[in-house]
């Protein structure tokens, strides 16, 4: 619930409108006249140098993505890869940073003491939204006529905290909150939205419990560890921290950042179900975090009344954090469904760039809702982006799929790359930073221990259930997996009020930046060493390739993306592509039998299968098939006639997804032990291409779930 | 130059950060206790009410946009004539204003007057920056407790003009910069990116006559024309206005708006002579305008001190309009081919993402280096985005054309419709509006007349020496064409200090309104009405099926927005395609003779094909070819391997605008006559098939500028 999170102490005086440079014009305007008017030009021009700094300021940031952009390709045309493009923009934002820090002029603002004029009439609690002040100040200068006053208006921004610190710097810094408004949703909603749906429900017990147990477990391990050493420290930093400060620190440092680690997961085509498992828990721990981080800030300041742990105030902060996710799960989901619905009962998929713009627009809206409910909107983006894969991409013309994908892709790509370059310049431009080498490396210490502490006994724990056990090895890199990123340092960057809040923000900065360029370079040398399969082709675009080769127009929408960034890595997987398949299911056996399952992917899936997909696409069984007799009249109304007459291809094409999960969970049900791998397999593409051949008939047989005859 | 006008004046307090709905709070706050800690959660709670606000003031707009994407679906599908989506846009923009306005609660801002604290010691010209407020004032409430007193920090805003009027309305209004920084760059830049080079290079003589010289004509004559009749009317807009005011607002009336009209030539399939003179001349005139504006508003504020006619002052400000234009011209001309140049020596279309991520970045940077440098963004934005299109598009990918196409292409189409959408809702919730009968109705006789003289006159001089005279049809619709759009409302609301200024926003909104819903509407039937032939598919397209037919790896890169949204449309020009070349050529002797064409064009066309297009794309001739032998060394350099081993298809394609260009010039140069138009067509079909299949020997024969043999 960030929308409560103070947004009164952390806007403070970080970023003006107007920020300047008013050495340089107060000397302009001593020299100068007097007059009303020269007062006029000055500020015209004072103004206008604001304009242009604002520009320079983004100017520096585009400069720097260019570059960016341009030494990406350098390292992926030369196959560099001990650096990754996240790691390169933060440290090409370092040098950026100190380069301005060093050699930049300051910005400051001035400022300057008021009090009501006359006798104040206004007694309302809350202070004044805007002051009105007559300048030049005329009892002062009683010589100066009085028509040479002109009233000024000043607009609130927010309480000041440290009044000894009469200047303010102000260099290349955002208000915090363009993170949480502008640059995160695109890259939430593309995480959401390029979602590998099969395995991501495959794995969705065990990644639902790395992401809300882990993340929380984590939030308070950290919490409760850091307080600890901070107490035990011998500097002011013991009395600025409360426990709910290090519990906040917990919360905001325990999500992990999925665009690194899996930027080199996906050119090394890691093996499938480490990719999800990653991929997935990330996703949803980064949601997991901001709605946990905004009920510790709820818990501060509303419920609790002495800091310490109340009852009431927990349990008050517990539903509220229950209470949001789910509600902003719930606002994105039907924001996603609506628009499947939009798209599969008009036909605006005739004209493309509407169908695209309608997207785009609900898409943002769903933000929009959840922000103006007061819930968070960047939970909302993330299901209203899986949604609107899972259900409206199916009911999108060609077209629109390449558009949405292709712009929401590109999006993405600049806004984390945005976001890491800003990470390094800030450590240098911000002003709030605060170093104490103690917090720093505690706090290093503490984020491997959180990580530990989500992925190992939870491992142990899936373990006892799960039959295809999460190997050791993967467990070592999941561990590893844990890249700090985005949404840490967003967190940290939105309230920097305290000394404990900007020793905090120091050390995730710190700990960001060394998790992505290090633990980033480093994870293809640990993939090796850790033996984890890459190159592994996952079975989608196996079976799409077999899909294309007996049936031209089938298949080929969903697969227009993975390939568009690994153009020249392409040919990594060459030589690995013919054992590709043994490769994987060596690697873990992962593959389940179909009564275990999880429970909960198996109820939803066929809840899917038989409602949810008939009603917001143009899948086949319809829901004439699937609802009670009934329901038939309700049914032929929600029923299209393109659902009606397509063709058993088209059908097989528009849920693919789901499809492929179970027939491979049944298929491969026959033979669960280590032996017979090669033969597994080669059953596998049969079957495979079986069912390409004759879809319908086989899925009968296969699901089996409902009677009639097509 | 914009930034010169006036920012100061214009931001007054038309937008704040912290609108807010503070009735209630102010409610709310006396009935809780007074403790400083009851301030801290109020002021909170203030906070995110008003990130609610904004939050929900822009979800109307998205909602808004969804439903005008929708109802236009819905009138593409019913085939809908007589309204089109930017009048839609606007009627429901009026709809939801009215509602907002009669049915929303009212948002204020409450003010207080200060004054400096204790003995003032800051002297400078400027007022500070911020202002450090005390509040609770304790002085009147001795009881407090000091501790109770918060210091608030209130940034500067702007001068206050009406110091009675206490309260200000804040509806869904957005500050106007926004739409010179957000709204409008994207649309200019897609009108610069998506223009039909070949027709704008050839109607290029009469295109600047009527945008550069036509436009400053068209706001002389209406600011001259206005002051007139404003200095006879009896009430007190006499003395509020001076002829400064009614020139500026003569400049801000005269471009028109390429968006409506041009979507419905393209929807129509219009003569390709005439989309091209009045899409060139409504962007450029966009171009002259926000400069011209700006000098006038220089002239006023700066140069003159009396506001009267002084000839340096007029000379600066002259100086003013030619320096700015130029340079910001140059801007983006330079951009754009730094960026050609970027695309050619670098790989980087290997990696279409990292490429349409460098396309994006340079494009947006143009606009940032002309705002930093004090020149006009949104002009070195337009041309950027000709220079893209006509070089750095060669260079890209077939994937980073496409997406670059589309991207811009839904941009424009939201931005667009944003803007319509707000200029509707702004008739009733921006609070500056002042009507007036009397003005409004001169504004709209002047509009007219403005129009009139850029047209009429200007086409009779034009038609002097330009041998395919504009016909008397051609100048009627021109001069209907000429809608009034988003620029003139952008500028108009720009600056709502005064009285005049407000006549001004009130006058322009009707006009646009006015001439978006009527004007675009009955497009259609004016069209029909003055004979212009409609369903004519350009020679381009021609050309580019043929040499599909003839040579399928040709052609095919420049099509694919065309036809993007105009899926239903299409059969619109099947049963005339038959006799489409035949009705262009009817409609107005149109084509030239090589040695008739215009002397600019004609020398442009052969510097870029010499040496621009071989430095800046990979197309053939090379520099190798074309420099001269001593300069053979630094050739090399700038010419690629891919320019030196490619084959003439692919050589054909690249440069295939100018190309296409001078073939035809050349090959109808034979019968200019009105006869033997069918047998002209088919020669002509005849030399394409002809320069396709052997397009070097074609070219060389044709063009002959240069000896060597290839």
């Amino acid at each position: 619930m960030h929308t409560h999170t103070a947004p009164v102490r952390r806007t403070q005086v970080e970023r003006c409108c107007w920020p300047s440079s008013l050495r340089l014009l107060t000397v302009c305007a001593l020299i100068a006249g007097c007059s009303a008017a020269d007062t006029d030009i000055t500020l015209d021009a004072k103004a206008t140098l604001n304009h242009r700094i604002q520009s320079l300021d983004l100017l520096v940031f585009v400069f720097l993505l260019a570059l960016t952009v341009l030494t990406i390709w350098l390292f992926k045309h030369h196959r560099v890869s001990w650096l990754h493009e996240t790691g390169l923009a933060v440290i090409y934002g370092l040098i950026v940073g100190a380069i301005i820090r060093y050699a930049g002029t300051n910005t400051t603002l001035v400022h300057m003491q008021v009090e009501p004029q006359g006798i104040p009439t206004y007694n309302a609690k809350l202070p004044p939204d805007t002051l009105w002040f007559k300048y030049p100040v005329n009892q002062t200068n009683a010589t100066k006529l009085p028509e040479g006053v002109k009233t000024y208006a000043y607009v609130f921004r927010g309480q000041v905290y440290d009044i000894e610190e009469n200047e303010i710097d102000l260099k290349a810094t955002f208000d915090p909150e363009v993170f949480f408004n502008i640059i995160l949703p695109p890259i939430i909603f593309y995480a959401g939205y390029s979602l590998k749906k099969k395995y991501f429900f495959r794995n969705l017990g065990a990644i639902l419990t790395f992401a809300i147990v882990g993340t929380t477990l984590s939030a308070f391990l950290i919490g409760g560890v850091m307080y600890g050493c901070v107490k035990l420290m011998p500097n002011y930093l013991s009395s600025s921290f409360t426990f709910l400060d290090t519990l906040y620190f917990g919360a905001l440092i325990s999500p992990t950042d999925p665009l690194t680690i899996l930027a080199i997961f996906h050119d090394l085509h890691v093996d499938v179900n480490l990719y999800a498992l990653v991929f997935g828990e990330s996703v949803l721990n980064d949601a997991v975090a901001i709605v946990l981080s905004g009920a510790i800030q709820n818990y501060g300041e509303h419920y609790s009344n002495t800091g310490e742990f109340e009852t009431t105030a927990f349990l008050r902060s517990l539903s509220d954090f229950f209470c949001i996710f789910f509600l902003s799960l719930l606002i994105g989901a039907v924001m996603g469904c609506f628009t499947a619905l939009l798209t599969k009962f008009t036909r605006v998929r005739d004209f493309p760039l509407l169908e695209s713009a309608l997207f785009v627009l609900m898409s943002y809206s769903t933000f929009l809702l959840a922000e103006a409910t007061e819930l968070t909107g960047v939970v909302a983006v993330l299901f209203c982006g899986i949604c609107q894969a899972h259900y409206t991409y199916n009911n999108l013309s060609e077209d629109s799929r390449q558009r949405t994908k292709q712009i929401f892709e590109l999006l993405n790509f600049l806004a984390e790359n945005f976001i890491f370059s800003y990470i390094g310049v800030s450590m240098f431009t911000f002003p709030k930073h605060h170093f104490d080498a103690g917090f720093i490396i505690t706090a290093f210490i503490c984020a491997a221990l959180g990580r530990a502490v989500n992925v190992y006994p939870l491992s142990w724990l899936l373990n006892i259930k799960r039959k295809p056990k999460i190997s050791s090895n993967f467990q070592h890199m999941l561990f590893f997996a844990g890249l700090r990123g985005a949404m840490s340092f967003a967190l940290a960057i939105r309230n920097t009020v305290s000394d404990a809040r900007q020793t905090m923000l120091t050390a995730t900065s710190l700990i960001v930046i060394f998790t992505v360029i290090i633990q980033g370079g480093a994870a293809n040398f640990f993939l090796n060493w850790l033996k984890i399969p890459v190159g592994v082709d996952d079975e989608t675009e196996q079976l799409n390739n077999y899909q294309v080769h007996s049936d031209v127009e089938g298949g080929g929408g969903g697969r227009g993306k993975t390939r568009l960034s690994s153009g020249a890595d392409s040919n990594l997987d060459t030589p690995l592509d013919g054992n590709a398949a043994t490769a994987t299911i060596a690697a873990g056996g992962r593959r389940r039998n179909s009564h275990e399952k999880a429970i909960l992917a198996r109820i939803w899936g066929n809840f899917d299968t038989k409602y949810m997909k008939p009603l917001l696409t143009h899948s086949r069984p319809t829901l004439l098939e699937t609802l009670p007799v009934c329901c038939n009249p309700i049914a032929r109304l929600l029923t299209t006639t393109q659902q009606l007459t397509q063709d058993g291809s088209e059908f097989r094409r528009v849920d693919s997804d789901s499809d492929i999960c179970i027939d491979n969970d049944t298929g491969n049900g026959l033979s669960q032990d280590g032996l017979g791998v090669g033969r597994r397999n080669s059953i596998n593409r049969m079957e495979i291409l079986e069912h390409v051949q004759s879809p319908v008939s086989t899925r009968i047989r296969l699901l089996g779930f409902y009677g009639k005859k097509l």
